[in-house]
């Protein structure tokens, strides 16, 4: 089974060192979801019909999260995002709020981090937003979708 | 039900003003989980028994993250953090490893989004270390499990 | 005249010291216009009226530029922001979208910059926004209007 | 007229792919201005000959805010800035401060939004190392100047 | 001999709880000293005798940092700053430029760090604009010199 | 001599333009020791032994710092670091734990600043955490041992 890379020899964490890996053209995309009480899922869509406000600022700030990863995140290399996209679908039957990101650079190393905090981000300020009126609300299920770019090949999540 | 106080009457989002709201001793405490492959969580208790290293990484992300919360997420008010403790359970049987942050302030507004903040960043921390041996990890049950002081009473999940 | 209260008696810019001064409710209001072509101010409008896109990521924007406001300002003091509405207003006659920004603290220090600086900061994304557009945007007339709490007394621009 | 491309096809914000634009040298100035009292100047201008404090950090902000520029304006892409200077001017006819920043990058996208926050920052500077002499400042005209380099090719204001 | 305080009981690092300690006016100066070539002190004091920059940068960025220190050293309590002042003096003899920073608040927990962090940062700086023609500079002897308020007392380095 | 680079001609503070320098693999190393009472470093090591912690609180604190060079000391340009490694040696002989950073990058400037705020800030937070029992600590001897890649060619400390 491949090692830990972010640990050294002697188990110290360091940042790898991937000055010799080569500039490609990388993607990644990160679903996550919020799940609440109908009547809060209600309220959003209430305001995502006639104004968008909950989701709109999610989304910025889902969005400037990206940029704020390898800030963030210790072991993360930091790199120039060419491009990021969001999406948000809200589920009735399931009363959920999901949330995709997509995350484009061209580098040295993976986008995968940048997808997945953008979509942690927002869930977090749906939550905030929220919680006034829903203390039992639960981010769940952020995880990696698909992935494209760089040597180690394309991957996509069942 | 209740409005979403982060909206003003014509809809548009703002920092809902606690300037008349007094300081008290507060505490949140949140949870959340880290899905994993079995292999990925025997490496990381492998680390844990001898160096500790990827929850140690783990735990000081999240510590930094809980200070920087109201910079990252829009409506949150920013606060003095009096306290932060993170703990860290592996748990062989659903492959997770399972995480607590609990945060303390004396203010004027909970410090729920600090606690809830903390653990998600420690879990993405966990993530992006492990990701090399393992793309299908996934993040759950981000929640609030705790909140004490305020005017707004004490919250226990069920 | 007064003397430049962040200098020190040698010249050298400090941050004044507030300890001995006392805790009080403050209030700030500034405002600052967006200056385009029509065609522009039509564009956002036409968004505004359907999904008030460009304005809510710039009111986003600013309420988060507002705690950040010691951090990049030198010799400014860092405070707890207790809360920040922000106003736009589309001057159809004038081609402008004129800012208002209110914010709040209990502190030893006032909250003007904090103010100006949220108003700033929507300005600036604003003009990133529809700067593909239009190149020629001007921003202005970045000016506190109203001031309460504190020793030095309330202050209302003309 | 072109489309705000800062928004998808839904209406929705998002920070476009730029990855299929090469990188070019790029450069952009631009100017603001800080209007005040004539005895508010004076006493910059008095720092300004025989220490020149206000502006020395008014110019080490402005210069700081330019790297800073893509984590506070949403949209905006991150890059690597290969060069800042500031200029300041004294007007002493129409009491006011001038200030011109350019900046220089090698990337896919212009950097028009890094001057003009550095403008932006260093005004600010300017008015809160002298607000506690002169409350009716006013920071008005930031505006692109000049701006050269990639596809949409050089722009220049009248 | 006193536990680390920074540790819980597992030995896993906390922000220790500060809850129910008291506000009270605290002080601290630290001090340290970048020793260089004597052709580089000449060009600092060459600059400092007719403008000051290379200090004055120091001098800002210093302050800047002082702000920022519990968000760059992870078990550090943020804390409102009441007040930050710096002083340099060029040292001939030993070809130093000896720093000193002292920082205010009023609050539940020590200010050395800042005082600490604002020397360390303005000591970079200091090597960051000189680096260009001395590549052997030290930062040496950053120290606490003097601590009062809180309960463990007030502290005097020899 | 070789003038202070960061200096333009009028004796202001700038970024020096790096446009037309060209990319190329570029490593720094740098050192720094903090000085302490041998019962402090009997507890650092035997938390070693044990659990590791301060040290990796430090390390950890180190490596996010490294990623945030440009945005402490004003004048160094932002840049994508491929890599950092830290290492700590327990001195009984001296009292004293030896750090050392080293960083890499692919750029078209050097990363020395890097290597020397990585260094720093692990002195700070090991200060910060042993504070408790030990106030007459002390950080010396931060200083650059090794540097290749560029156009000045390599260097070596003696």
């Amino acid at each position: 089974m491949a090692e830990l890379t972010h640990m050294d020899k002697s188990g110290r964490p360091r940042m790898v060192d991937v000055s010799e890996k080569s500039d490609t053209r990388r993607n990644a995309v990160a679903k996550g979801s919020v799940y609440m009480a109908k009547e809060t899922l209600a309220k959003i869509r209430e305001g995502g019909v006639q104004k968008g406000d909950v989701l709109s600022v999610a989304q910025t700030a889902g969005i400037l999260a990206a940029k704020n990863t390898a800030y963030v995140i210790p072991m993360c290399h930091n790199l120039f995002i060419t491009g990021v996209e969001m999406d948000f679908a809200l589920d009735e039957e399931n009363a959920a709020v999901h949330i995709t990101a997509g995350a484009d650079t061209v580098g040295r190393t993976g986008i995968e981090m940048e997808a997945l905090y953008a979509v942690s981000v927002a869930a977090l300020t749906i939550y905030d937003m929220c919680k006034a009126i829903d203390k039992t609300m639960r981010v769940s299920d952020i995880r990696l979708v698909r992935k494209s770019g760089g040597k180690s090949g394309d991957f996509a999540a069942d």
